[in-house]
């Protein structure tokens, strides 16, 4: 039989690469007295075993909602949970109930956000496209991006989102490229962003709305805003801005995508999407492509979960262990780093960000990265957080460090070995 | 604000049709008095409530267990799950357990076997793409085919599958006209077929392979058997060919897909697809930008089933409820059709396939189905379950009776009101 076996892939399947990810996550299997503050996992002890218990032993006992929820559901998605979930993001924006209304006729569920994000590229990009991303970025996002040959541009952020004067060169410098037809959204992660920790304020969500709308004209279609809110329950001091869909008037360009994953449990994998009316029907068909819908046992443990009250209790266990442990790690930091790495204390979130003298490279390939693995300790490389984008140089001075599920004492080890590798930087 | 709010979608978003089934899932929800034999749902009285409480709470209650089903897992899907489907496949295949240990490096697990469908397309095919599959074949199939552009090529069938001297012919023309290159797989649904009932025996399988392998040369790249075998466990009479699988020496040519929605419990979600090992890293890459993996939840809780005995348990209950279910269907059409419509008793699956003389059109648009609409009764066309293939014409005097998800009384109730509108035809 023929060996040249990989030549019937598609375009699609020879271009997809591995995402680093799945390389750190060997690296720590293969070497188990590594402490990763590079692994996306999240705390295990607070997740809620004993609620879940409860209540799926409510959902089965019960012959109808068991017989529900272990049956077919509906491609968009359990009504009563999009419904739930309608009311949830209004609550957090703090609007009245009849905004829930409005949201819940454009709602889709799905097998965690990251799934919506992939409905969402697949119905709005061809290959060639460009997504406006933040610089840096989450960088799954950019995997998504690079298997369906999608171009990138960062843009650049301050403290509170990305900068709006940035924003309209990058425009400006595509409408006199023309690539501008090419540009179908921008893409923000908007609260405790991954990788950064910042959260985007409401002016900057609002400038940037008008932006992409001043160039819409010249794109001759719509530019969307994609509002990635998937920490926005991840809080623990502060108190966020509202989400875009708060801004009047512009239903018809915001698209907002959240999880119940990681407030609730990531085994779970429940995450839900707010469309304008003219894309949910496409996210819809092409969902019923994938799957026809998400679980519905799985939709039904985090609807018991909402009307229970178990979801808000235990997310204010998760909130405080988090708090914990973010706490943890920016006092290793300040007792262990130097004070020339430049690093923000998060708010929420479960990610440090931390920038090192530029002199430094972080790289997987660096010897900076190579004396932390001899150390025991992994991190994520900044530039992996950077889209491919010729117009500028990626940084390669940082490191995401996350504390999401490292216990305190492998942080605090964690943060003392990587202090010792910067100190003999 | 711009009105053309659609024209930022993506070549495949403007493309994507709705599935037929929404359309006729819509309409029994508008009619509640109405007996839909066309619903895909699957048997509500057989789902295994007091079974998945009692192996919820044992993985709830064990603190490292529980902690680990509501966590992320793996991209491919968990280890043990993995094995344990490999000795499944193996001990349906009658093969020795070495063969298990093979398939458990090529399998992945992902939600619902519709999905790894939806992947493996992904890195098999570009637009333009031919796919042989079956005339008739599963319509939601021919829904992902149609969104992503492929073009098909229908194989005509016998009672024991396609028809390997028309799939030689078929080759032959496609090889003729230069289309071979285009060709990337044969789809065939080998076990109770959806739509027809019928099972491909093994002579077939093998016999395709081999055509299959034939015409390599001249296309440039492999072509694929890609075996659904999502029926398979829901086997109530007969004896079943082996798999695809135990063809031997072809395993780089093979994929083969399974699910255990279908004979568990269809709210759970989790099928699985082995696959040559060329073909197994592209659709894990491409599965991580979908979801990183499979809820581990639902994983977990299929694993302990089938760890326990409750799956076995309960497929014996699935079949029982099937055989007797099909008995009734077969039972009313003998008594209430006339001779003139032919179909076959079948062996497993939800299905049977029902001919009317040629002459009559049973399609949506046909005065047909709307005289069964007004008896309140509901079938799948059998056009929609037939490619689009120029080079034949689309049979359209078929009808697909699902005995799946309606009572028994219904199922009586169904066919003597089809039995109605086929005698005043």
């Amino acid at each position: 039989m023929s060996t040249k076996t990989n030549s019937a892939l598609s375009e699609l399947g020879r271009r997809t690469s591995a995402p680093p990810i799945s390389w750190l996550m060997r690296i720590k299997l293969e070497r188990p007295k590594l402490v990763s503050l590079a692994a996306g996992f999240t705390d295990n002890d607070s997740l809620p075993l004993a609620g879940s218990r409860r209540l799926m032993n409510e959902l089965l006992r019960d012959r109808a909602l068991g017989q529900a929820a272990l049956q077919y559901g509906s491609t968009a998605g359990d009504d009563a949970l999009i419904e739930r979930t309608a009311g949830r993001i209004a609550e957090l924006d703090g609007a009245p109930a009849g905004q829930a209304t409005g949201l819940s006729k454009r709602l889709v569920i799905t097998h965690g956000s990251q799934q919506f994000l992939y409905l969402l590229t697949e119905a709005l990009c061809d290959r060639g496209d460009i997504v406006l991303v933040e610089d840096p970025t989450y960088f799954v996002y950019l995997g998504i991006m690079q298997s369906r040959g999608l171009a990138g541009r960062g843009v650049r952020m301050n403290r509170d989102g990305i900068d709006l004067d940035h924003l309209e060169q990058v425009l400006e410098s595509l409408r006199r490229s023309g690539e501008l037809k090419r540009v179908k959204m921008l893409y923000l992660v908007s609260y405790y962003q991954n990788p950064t920790g910042r959260s985007t304020g409401f002016a900057v969500k609002r400038g940037a709305i008008e932006l992409l709308r001043k160039y819409e004209r010249a794109a001759g279609h719509p530019i969307y805003l994609l509002e990635d809110a998937a920490y926005r329950e991840l809080r623990f001091a502060g108190e966020p801005a509202p989400s875009a869909l708060s801004v009047g008037g512009v239903a018809e360009r915001v698209i907002y995508s959240g999880t119940y994953s990681k407030p609730f449990a990531t085994g779970v994998r429940v995450g839900f999407g707010v469309l304008p009316e003219a894309l949910l029907e496409p996210v819809l068909r092409i969902k019923a492509n994938h799957d026809f819908g998400t679980s519905h046992l799985i939709q039904q443990l985090v609807l018991k979960a909402l009307e229970s009250g178990e979801f808000v209790k235990n997310l204010k266990k998760v909130q405080a262990r988090y708090r914990a442990k973010a706490g943890a790690m920016t006092a290793a930091i300040k007792e262990f780093f130097p004070s020339s790495v430049e690093w923000e204390k998060p708010e929420g979130g479960l990610n440090v960000w931390a920038g090192l003298p530029r002199s430094t490279n972080t790289g997987m390939k660096s010897g900076f990265f190579r004396r932390a693995l001899e150390q025991d300790v992994l991190y994520v490389p900044g530039n992996l957080c950077y889209a491919d984008d010729a117009t500028r140089r990626k940084p390669s001075h940082e490191m995401r460090l996350s504390f999401g599920a490292a216990p305190e004492a492998d942080i605090r080890r964690g943060i003392r070995r990587l202090g010792r590798v910067i100190g003999k930087n």
